[in-house]
């Protein structure tokens, strides 16, 4: 063996060895019983080839498992503790856990906030069943090294960047912002500015996407500022967007939170909403319907994507090939545009 | 052994059989070196004799532990949404720990959201290395049963109701509250409210336990009613109070969200703050600087809470005594009162 091959070796490894699939490697690892004998006695030979045995993560899931998965934010502390996303993904994770025969233990592991490094990883891929991974930025390494640890893990919303395949469960955040977009465009907007997301993440860039593709000819790239999905962002992106043009009868923001932001500066330069200037949103969150007026938006089913996240991640545990998973979203029509 | 002995044994158990401390036992199954040859051999025999291998908890601390440490929420999620000191106390115990030789990974886990009690319990006992219990209630059983399993363990805020001794790192409630309730007198106000918190917390009782102290004769239970820390909460009380008493010209409320809630309902009914009406807040939170007036208030020292919590689990963790300590709190003056 090489001086450069000499890191862990990974269940592809014993995968490729024993001539099976990458399942069939972790059933056996797993104790299940659809087997074959044959099968069973290739990769237990491969096992021992390549050293499997090493791998800590596999020897805590052929041991038995912790029974317990984690919410991993990704995200800075206080986006956890502004933005209700979060919390509702929160809430929502723990009821379709609790429809498991014996529900894992949810916990929520905020990454920004670890002291170290290499005992967070050490953490998620030894004594954790699985991950969830939420708000990931293209090409987090934290994502990317949890991914060739074969952690099991799904990420909420499409994951950009990394090498391997990523499985996740994300809104129609296309769709989601073509119905926005024409929803203005159908109320008589002819200056439709929008208030996009982070371009690292899918929902940044599918939402921006979206609104173009409904646009076409007419889509202004003077018209787009894009935000981090903050109430501040929100604002600060309106206050750009006016002042590039102030003739602007329409927004489409990619999150509520951005949304209410924008209306408290609409509402500061004088215009009225919806009369001189629609808005419409994105979430529908606690923001939507608080909001002064009620923001028209487009509807993310949290608890379908939560009930979809615990279905994928426990198959991934059971050592079942990753897929991903798209839900759709529905405009909900308040007063706000 | 009768069938109602039949629970699983502690470190207490076998610290009597072998007739030895707790400290010495718990330095033992740690594997440490500070340990006489016959105590050594005692502990040893007495944990063959009490049958104590069966403990997993201890088990995974003589085999080496999880490096992880568990911020165990007892409130309700949305609580942890909307208490900023929830967020300051989770941002300041990792900053903390960040200063061991090899921090833990700290996970926040949410007992209201957990979907199986035994499974979460079975989770803290053995798969983390201690729990820092945080907004604990009087006689919570959760609690009592980490108590009794012998799971290294502090609270923020003293324990209440519980049969076993546990240890925490609470702010000086009592000498606050005094504090707060003499600056009101000082400024010659005659008709002092207070908003407590609930009562089946130490911050509820010993904040009022300090306003009474200080008002002695002058005190008036028709001008205390309790709240749950919410800006909800601090409203409606300020709502009843007012209507017992319409002539309140100051207001002692034990959270700053309570005094925002408070705040603006003395401005609906038409008083200024603080010229008719005078409101110390507890805590300084980003509530008390935002707030319009800003607030006065106790400010509660968070990272000298979150510096000794840490210091106390690590002792507990390497077997030392429990012992409880208390910070010292001060007053921030500022325009409400």
């Amino acid at each position: 063996m090489h001086a450069r091959d000499r890191r862990r070796p990974t269940i592809r490894d014993v995968a490729v060895e024993a001539g099976v699939s990458r399942a069939t490697v972790s059933r056996v690892l797993n104790g299940a019983s659809r087997v074959s004998p044959s099968a069973l006695s290739a990769v237990n030979r491969a096992i021992e080839r390549t050293g499997y045995s090493a791998n800590l993560h596999a020897r805590a899931l052929s041991a038995g498992r912790s029974h317990s998965v984690a919410f991993l934010l990704t995200e800075p502390q206080d986006r956890l503790f502004e933005d209700p996303n979060f919390s509702t993904l929160l809430r929502e994770l723990s009821r379709a856990l609790a429809q498991q025969p014996v529900p894992p233990v949810l916990v929520l592991v905020v990454a920004s906030t670890q002291p170290d490094r290499r005992t967070m990883l050490d953490y998620l891929s030894q004594q954790v069943d699985g991950v969830f991974a939420v708000s990931t930025h293209r090409g987090d390494p934290l994502v990317g090294e949890l991914l060739r640890a074969e952690v099991p893990m799904v990420a909420c919303g499409r994951v950009l960047g990394q090498s391997l395949p990523a499985p996740s469960v994300a809104a129609d955040d296309l769709e989601g912002a073509r119905v926005a977009t024409q929803h203005l465009l159908d109320s008589d907007r002819s200056r439709i500015a929008m208030i996009s997301g982070p371009m690292d993440t899918s929902g940044g860039t599918d939402r921006l996407g979206g609104y173009r593709s409904v646009l076409g000819d007419r889509f202004d790239p003077r018209l787009v500022a894009a935000g981090d999905y903050s109430y501040a962002s929100g604002a600060g992106a309106m206050r750009a967007l006016l002042e590039e043009e102030p003739g602007i009868d329409a927004v489409f923001a990619a999150s509520d939170l951005m949304a209410s932001g924008a209306l408290a500066v609409l509402r500061a330069s004088g215009r009225a909403v919806p009369e001189d200037v629609a808005i419409v949103g994105f979430d529908d969150s606690s923001y939507a319907s608080a909001s002064d007026p009620p923001l028209t938006t487009i509807r993310q089913p949290w608890d379908r994507i939560a009930e979809e996240m615990v279905r994928l991640l426990l198959a991934l545990i059971e050592g079942r090939e990753p897929v991903s998973v798209t839900v759709p979203t529905r405009l909900v029509v308040r007063e706000s545009g």
